[in-house]
């Protein structure tokens, strides 16, 4: 079978300044990524951050992408406006696309989805526990019914987006707080994944669960199919000769 | 029972410069419909072109708006996309928003959908037959199971929409094909419609049915509710006292 | 405007042999839920009970009902199976119906969703904490972002029900679960509302929230429209003329 | 990769009794389509039909059957409730299901989908064309936007089920009539399609394009994963210690 090809791009300006950050993602949050991917097998990996020249996002590598994770948070206003139209178009053509933690509020994920995507936030160094709502989806595959992590950043609801095609994941906070932590939808020919956990200031990418659900996530958003997006074409002709009524009929003068 | 207050925004250029349409329409695509809510009461109607000061869609105007219809054509390019992103605000806050036949373009429903609303056409005066798919739908009150336009411009499928929340209307054509021609949708907290048929060469909206539809539509959009949209506040205070775990368990070193 | 006519039915049976229960609800449960809706106003309300004759349920009173809420638990198997298909069918030709808390395992609610209906439960005097989801929902007019209940029996995820059209409620329990507590589905020609809290050892229906939820459910449930609901109906007339191709093509002769 | 058990159930009986019927399906309408998925590669099929033992459905076959396709027409009543029962709960435990045709009607689909299933028909030897919609489901993989059966029986809309949680198919027929013609639902852990064709008198399932949807389809609905359907647990433990609160908090005293 043919590796999926996977792309993990990251704003990855957090490891440059933050000592912190970077001492639990000395790679880089796309470097702890892509080497869980690449001990999951099947994927061929590359990542792309935002200072790479044109933000690691040519359309050679774009060509090359089956599926684009997306972490972002301190520099979305820096993606330029073109490159999120383009992945955005990429994800209506059969890109998959998974949006991560605070990339709720990317560039590419907002114009998928319509919306603000606004949700409440707390930094309190609280419990989350996972619920899997939806067991026979292929992002819980292998998953235990509940799973947990021991310190993140709480995000609650309401998070601002359109009702989910498939609600696989809720979270509860010890604070207090519930979010829908893993939701899905169709656009266009692709899959889009919103997976909430990820603060950079917790090894959150390195639990073993997370990283299957990553896994899981890249092999569910692949699809073969391509196809253009844009396509509104006039058909000249028709499927069936067309007769037409005598005369419009017009059932009222107002 | 106060008046639901509805702003018809039309683009008004046909109207200006083709004769056959001036011919069905003198008072503009808005005026019918305008005329056709006026008639069916309970509506505090307004009108609004492109070619009016600041488009028609000031501040004042959209504060008093609970529902917004949209219709445009050849003139999607002239809408300033300032404009686009705040009639989008408007309907994540509570407007209601129904965009009408070739409006599949227009930028204000394309931001709101996050997809191309690309779909196949064809201009051949066929006869349309609508199937009511969803009877117990507000935006159905009152209608036939089916009912028919004897002459209509085609939209085929695929229309690249997102799955619709609710799928109201099917149509047949007499060419051979098919379209979800009755869809909405819940963004933020507003609601969306889109509703197929209104070719400009064609007295649709002079049809006592399809202002059946309108008015239906119109009721269903209107909401008492407006919220604030773009709030993702710090939440400072959590409801539940936090211990957190003692360490930050890490399942992996990869 | 017309009142909507509502019949809210109860099992009935804690309150008659378990003391606890009939010191809260010295009226019933049915007698609580419909005072608070009287007192709401816009309601003809009704009771009706299991032991009633024909269990409260005949056709006269269904003929007169247009939203029936249901609360059941130690006698779900001494609803006939009859009755429930009745009551179902009732639903498909437009009641609305609401299920509350134990009723999740009733048998028209169980015949209306076709999965199980499962969930995970404890008794643990634990707090509950419902966050809306979806404010703009009918339902959740006038709530604020979130309401708690003090004490409640804890009911779990994953519920084994269809994904719900709408999600207007999830609860957060302070013993670390989460559950789907305010869920829509529209099933014929009716709609379908299960709400979670309400058990029989607490005073959950005099909470004022509670009720405004009841209230709130119950304008939203009711529908103006009935209809016939098993029509399969031979259509020996088409609506266009039917040439038919020349041959039946097989493409294949396996 | 381990072969997809198959089963194909077939009532089987107009295959006995009508010479046209014999015709078309020599080895009934269960023997062609299991020759055209043994074709296709990957499965490991049988059959099954109402007058074999057990009716051809017993623990064992059950046990080995990842997904079942079921086509029954005029003697759905003759399936006994138990065994519709107990094939509704194995796809809540994961096995797929594929209604076809008439199926409509059968019971254990009826059971899943908690609705009526009516719809409308005519038997006129009309055309029927397909468009997909969703051309990224797996289910249309392969296949043209569009494809023809030049004569088939009509089903109309309204299709009496709930909401699609994906629409794959709609069909225009050459009398007048469209239907949502694909049709998939998750119903516990398992997935269900509903496919329109294939009356008993046409070859339809000789059709190659045919075939193809029925190959796409069942290794769409086949999953991995079995769970137990009905497990609504006590939880005696809870995550979290449960202190509560110190009074019930009765806000009203109705």
């Amino acid at each position: 079978m043919k590796p999926i090809r996977v792309t993990v791009w990251n704003e990855g300006r957090h490891e440059q300044k933050d000592a912190p950050v970077k001492a639990i993602y000395p790679q880089g949050i796309h470097g702890c990524i892509a080497a869980a991917l690449r001990l999951a097998g099947g994927f061929e990996v590359r990542t792309a951050t935002l200072d790479d020249p044109e933000h690691g996002l040519t359309d050679a590598v774009l060509d090359a992408t089956d599926v684009l994770f997306w972490w972002g948070h301190c520099a979305h206003g820096a993606v330029p406006d073109a490159l999120a139209q383009k992945v955005q178009q990429r994800v209506l053509a059969g890109m998959g696309f998974i949006a991560l933690h605070s990339a709720h509020y990317a560039k590419p994920f907002k114009l998928l989805m319509g919306t603000n995507c606004s949700l409440r936030w707390r930094e309190a160094e609280e419990k989350e526990r996972f619920f899997v709502i939806d067991h026979a989806h292929p992002i819980a595959a292998g998953l235990p019914d509940t799973f947990e992590l021991p310190h993140e950043e709480m995000y609650g609801e309401r998070f601002d987006v359109p009702t989910p095609d498939e609600l696989v994941f809720i979270s509860w906070f010890e604070g207090g707080d519930v979010f829908r932590s893993g939701c899905t939808w169709r656009r266009g020919h692709g899959r889009v994944l919103y997976f909430r956990p990820g603060h950079e200031t917790h090894p959150t990418y390195h639990d073993r669960t997370i990283q299957m659900v990553l896994a899981n996530a890249a092999r569910w958003a692949a699809q073969p199919l391509r196809r253009a997006t844009n396509d509104s074409p006039w058909c000249k002709e028709s499927f069936e000769p067309i007769v037409g009524a005598d005369a419009p009929a017009t059932t009222a003068d107002v």
